[in-house]
């Protein structure tokens, strides 16, 4: 979230820089987004502050489960949804805030499980690299496991609570997970009652092959990183075959930068990326996992130095796109930048470019939702929710009212539920 | 809290068992004590579900910070003080995680720094044991230190935020803390400029040797188990000469039973303790490290075999309270349990008794203030907010508002602000 998406954000938007830091700038974003029932409210989550961070506000500076808490007593609707890591927390603790949140918002929590790509963030955890991929991969399906095991550690009943004859708990239905594996050993159980939602909603990101297997195992919400439409299909189909029976939903992220005409939007971004200046280009740059140097504006990426790095250790989704754009469409890196890097879908245009594109995208299966990534906030928010939603709406394609009382619930998931 | 810290709370009060887990039920008793103005919510922590948790609401159960982050958007002055463990997190997590909540209170936050002396959880958390008494607490004196280290990695001013010349933070002001010691090795900065009050209040309740000289180097405010006038001087007077030029503020635990009459007040004592059972006599057993068998009502604690426990690693204020008013007083097991298992001070009386002793130990030096331990909640807080607080006002003991912003200038901190 932070003050928007793109790298400009907080130099277009009228508020204050340190509004990222501001309880009443939280509050309104969440009021507007379950005004317009939107499903959730998705945090980042940043264990390092790298060079980055001292140029623009950090999308994931405050701890995301604080925020969500904060917001969970003004918003009774939407969906909380934050990200956390699995390399740099233990279970127990993990497992024990999000029931707790789950508990006190009437379940509409979730966990957006990530392994941690950033090189910095090791360095605050006494270590001096992050640990290889696929060690993060097996020590998070592992740390998956157990927290999902201590959800389920009181059964639903466990709590009687029957003051007269003096029974608050039935300690048959309360057991220990006594989880001994290569990670983790953890004897449960936990120590909050089974809340309202049993096991809070899976989010995971994962493009990798590892990434896909994790999220194809244990995700119900797969958010990914799709510029086109057919590597958009793909992956949707890929992943459902991978995970033949179980549900999930697959959310490419999506950045709508809206105008009242096309040439309006156009000047938005425009302007955007002037404000955002070089960021672009850096950012682009460590998602490659090349030196920033190497980039030519006037030219393709150079894939041969892209697929030089062995050690490449970053998001495998963000990497994929940008070959995929510039292998497939021969774009400079210029045009690389001024399609958000070549990260996710970028939509620059009316209300009823993104509704149609959204639409389309959902009708050919590329996609089960949208991972909203709004430029600017709140203004941004506002323009989709005005803008595309009452014409989503006019298609029969999104709610009016939150249908249920969960976000799992809200997000049509039927299996898991306790 | 819990449903308050009376072991028979549960069954007493009006509501439901699982009020603990109801965010209408924290919001309730934040207001009473926000309306009346107390100093702070202080909330307990536990990462462990024991077998007494089974017999009734367990204090801690859920995450704290995440309990007083959904107050933090429904109050505005009172402060949120929650329990941490450093034997079971990271200082990067907890730095930020603290820092996050103080941005969003606006100020309000304060971590009571503890070890963890329950055995139970370090199955949780991959040991078989717990660290040692003292491996603990080295380990915590330099947990205090990397995480004061981190809110301080961010000058006052470092974050600029000027749009027009695309200055976000001075990177002259924001540090790394490349702490390198004997348990922690970390980079910094932390994610998060500083906070309204840069350091949130450190809170402490070490009573061993390692503990008073713990709280003595690092704590703001000290909670400590006392329940004779004497020994409560002494401790006030011993920490004080352990820290000559800090602040450091001594808060007895304190227990009020409240009655309209003193016979109504022992009514409520009577039944609270017939409704808790045989749960007290466990409880002290625990604390003072001894099987329950050992324990006979009509006699006093087995004082040899207290001692004879050398492999003691609870709560050590808890054990030398109880063993003090043996000593002392030579009081039988069942003596003891009346008194809150000779732990904290309890008052059993009118608020005119209740105002009577707080206001004596307070102008004798023996407490600079009070950390209620409310017996059944809310009840027990509107007897005590409605009934003592009037009478401690019209001796001018107790503020009419809160004087100031944060929770440190309202607990009267001077030091340690920005």
């Amino acid at each position: 979230m932070g003050l928007g998406m793109h790298l400009g954000a907080w130099r277009y938007r009228e508020g204050a820089a340190a509004d990222y830091l501001d309880p009443r700038y939280y509050t309104e974003i969440a009021r507007i987004a379950e005004d317009a029932k939107l499903h959730a409210i998705f945090l980042a989550d940043t264990l390092a502050l790298s060079e980055e961070h001292l140029r623009r506000p950090n999308l994931g500076a405050l701890d995301p489960v604080v925020v969500l808490a904060t917001l969970a007593s003004v918003t009774s609707k939407i969906g909380l949804v934050a990200t956390m890591s699995t390399t740099f927390n233990e279970p127990y603790n993990l497992a024990r805030r999000f029931a707790s949140l789950d508990h006190l918002s009437g379940g509409r929590v979730g966990w957006n499980v990530v392994t941690t790509f950033v090189p910095d963030v090791a360095a605050n955890f006494g270590s001096a690299n992050l640990p290889a991929h696929d060690d993060r991969y097996r020590r998070a399906g592992e740390f998956v496991e157990v927290v999902a095991a201590l959800w389920d550690s009181w059964a639903e009943d466990a709590l009687i609570g029957d003051k007269e004859s003096d029974r608050f708990a039935d300690p048959a239905l309360v057991r220990p997970i006594d989880h001994a594996g290569a990670h983790f050993a953890v004897r449960g159980p936990l120590t909050v009652p089974r809340s309202p939602q049993r096991r809070p909603v899976i989010f995971q990101a994962g493009a990798s092959e590892d990434g896909r297997n994790l999220a194809a195992r244990t995700a119900d919400v797969v958010f990914t990183v799709q510029n086109t439409l057919e590597a958009a299909r793909e992956f949707r189909a890929d992943l459902r075959a991978r995970a033949p029976r179980r549900e999930v939903k697959v959310l490419p992220g999506v950045v709508p930068i809206i105008g009242a005409t096309r040439e309006d939007a156009l000047r938005r971004k425009e302007e955007l990326d002037r404000l955002a200046g070089d960021e672009e280009l850096r950012k682009l740059a460590l998602r490659v996992g090349v030196p920033v140097d190497a980039l030519d504006p006037d030219r393709p990426l150079p894939l041969e130095l892209v697929r030089a790095n062995t050690d490449f250790n970053a998001s495998h989704g963000f990497r994929a796109a940008a070959v995929r754009l510039t292998e497939e469409e021969g774009v400079t890196v210029r045009e690389l930048l001024y399609r958000n890097g070549g990260g996710h879908l970028q939509i620059v245009g009316t209300a009823a470019d993104v509704a149609d594109t959204l639409a389309h995208w959902f009708t050919c299966g590329a996609a089960d939702g949208f991972n909203l990534m709004i430029d600017v906030l709140p203004d941004g928010l506002t323009r989709f929710t005005e803008g595309v939603l009452p014409l989503l709406r006019a298609r029969g394609l999104f709610h009016d009212d939150y249908p249920g009382a969960t976000l799992r619930a809200n997000l049509g998931l039927t299996q898991g539920a306790r």
